[in-house]
């Protein structure tokens, strides 16, 4: 049996994803600043794609700027507020403890340059309290920057209440959407956001691509200069079959939505309940308002990486915490921050399924982890200390 | 008959590329920085393209980056240089008034932050003299960046030598060959190139991708910050699918390079022939040391957009100058540096052709090009100026 289970690492393209970018790259492969016909075309292609995700996130095509992807749209958001700021005198940015790393390495480079950067905590399920980023906002905050959804442990964020305030305190609001684009309803009108990142191959569209949203009105800094393409924001030659089939597969997702949700958070809460069986484990991140397919558990006594290689030999691909630091030797920060101590935050495991899962894969995925933990925690010195006592539980046998 | 002849501003993509980037997309989709066998197939892929494209130009694949094009590429390549002249009180870069604007403007950026630019101009074939680079280099010269091939007149610039001077003279030295790479033999070794910045859309590969060559040593600074892609100097997940349809482009295109210059010269000689006698007609750039597929002529009394969109109406895909500035009304800052006049900066045509042109195609864009601009001419107050003498011409009757 082999089960993807780390999509919230990257998704498979979709066939339909697929065939528009093989199509537009075959018939309309000209460039879109170009007059002739074959140029036009591929510019019409170009705006198509614009207006489709426009609609997805229910904004106007113009506020909506394509990138190479989430990170390059982070950075871009971020980096314009603190100009915009700058120029008004104000150079504080809001953000909090548990963002993407395409977030915490901007704001410590604004940080380099005289930056106040406030990172507020959260609770111990990784929610954000709006009053918190209330309290943190002064008279020179230039910028809120929250994620929409963690990476890691799934935590869907107050956006709509953050947005609020940020609107009545005046100051701009972004907010990283790169796991909830798809997954989770986006209206940038109804939830206050200023400005948005998403990245297509986390919705089933292709690497390399991603969208930035800006509220009309804001002015962008280019972060890579060049032609005038991107209404002068965004030097380089469009990625037209790339954007195509990003707007096509966000369209797919974003209407599965309702549907997918609940076969999505059914699979999920089985899981989460077999894992939670498996003594001194713990579930990491909020159980209610977390993204439909995110798993995220600690088991004492267990290190990361060795729990993965196990489970790849059962032909499952899962992850602990995000891709993008997965070389890293350093524990989860998202991790640390929700309060856990150093030695589980290493050990921590993330499945983020998709909506194709069946029973069959469900049970599977329960017993291959007891059985991997299980037999790992056999290995374990540390797992020894504990059971002797010689070290003390962090997590109660079985949790409620 | 349809005949794209804009391979300057961007190529079809060859189906070995579509068919690599699609086999990737649906074979090995997984993120490479994911642990698992599936991430690791993916992570085998990105690095068997590092090593095919270091290959092409005889570095190792540790000295290549992969970026979302040449304008990130350029970017990155010319903050970084900065970057590290900062350090060591060097704030001077040298570079010339032909550049692509994705250079141009990231000068300008640096401008604004107190770097001081020195732009050298070229003789009237656009050819850049080293010696001018040489005297323009002072002790705080940090960087000299001098592109490989001019995009719109294609004049190969003395790279080596230039490279050479920069060597002696202990400066860093970028060359943008977005316009060189596939078409011209690069060897960074024997040319002595510090940086380079390639596109893969110029060469039939996908559009969105690209690849920054730094010399082992020198230190890049983040444009796009995030996880720890690309030794940590890029941020985002890799285009796996992309950057593999690039390599397997890139190297067909390389190893084609001595059967093809040859044909796309006799061609491209043919087409500059049938134009020459076209009366007032004046080609832009160097002979010789030119791009094997560029073509590129001013005619007296033309406006370049009408001149595109006829040559349009009868099949045939041209530019005026670079598609990155189509949009705009300027003249091409490149005419004007080699001694064009406004008026006829404004009205160039550029075709670049393809290696699969036929003897029929030539014969039909020279006939084409004939008609039009007679037709365009018989319409122009400006042009019945010149012929009943009320304005002088700039041009002879026939150039020689």
């Amino acid at each position: 049996m082999r089960i993807y289970a780390d999509n919230a690492a990257t998704t498979r393209m979709s066939e339909e994803a697929i065939e528009t970018m093989v199509k537009v790259a075959r018939e309309t492969f000209g460039n879109p600043s170009s007059l002739y016909e074959i140029g036009q075309a591929a510019k019409d292609v170009l705006e198509n794609a614009r207006e489709t995700v426009a609609e997805c996130f229910n904004c106007s095509p113009r506020e909506i700027y394509f990138t190479s992807g989430g990170s390059e749209a982070d950075n871009q958001a971020i980096i314009s507020a603190a100009r915009i700021g700058e120029k008004a005198g104000k150079k504080h940015i809001v953000s909090t403890t548990i963002e993407h790393h395409a977030v915490l390495h901007t704001l410590k480079k604004l940080e380099k340059e005289g930056f106040k950067i406030t990172l507020v905590g959260v609770n111990s399920k990784g929610t954000v309290n709006p009053e918190d980023i209330k309290a943190a906002i002064t008279d020179e905050t230039a910028l809120v920057s929250v994620m929409f959804v963690n990476n890691e442990i799934g935590t869907i964020e107050p956006i709509a209440e953050i947005g609020e305030i940020c609107r009545e305190k005046g100051v701009l609001f972004h907010t990283d959407a790169v796991q909830a684009a798809g997954q989770i309803k986006i209206d940038v009108k109804s939830q206050n956001i200023d400005m948005m990142s998403v990245s297509a191959h986390k919705f089933h569209g292709p690497k390399g691509v991603g969208a930035l949203y800006v509220r009309r009105g804001i002015p962008l800094t280019n972060i890579i200069e060049g032609g005038a393409q991107e209404r002068g924001k965004r030097g380089g030659t469009e990625n037209v079959p790339g954007i195509a089939a990003m707007a096509v597969a966000l369209k797919t997702e974003c209407e599965k939505i309702p549907a997918k949700t609940e076969k999505l958070v059914n699979a999920r809460d089985k899981i989460i309940s077999g894992l939670k069986k498996i003594p001194y484990s713990s579930l990491n991140g909020e159980l209610e308002k977390r993204s439909p397919g995110n798993i995220n558990f600690c088991f004492e006594g267990i290190e990361g990486e060795s729990l993965l290689l196990l489970l790849d030999d059962k032909g499952i691909c899962a992850s602990s915490g995000s891709a993008c630091t997965s070389g890293s030797l350093d524990p989860s920060h998202v991790l640390l921050a929700i309060g856990r101590p150093h030695e589980v935050a290493h050990g921590s495991l993330r499945l983020s399924i998709g909506e194709d899962i069946t029973e069959n894969e469900i049970d599977y995925i329960i017993k291959s982890v007891e059985q991997v933990v299980s037999y790992l925690r056999g290995m374990s010195p540390f797992w020894h200390d504990l059971e002797t006592g010689k070290r003390k539980h962090i997590f109660k046998e079985i949790e409620e």
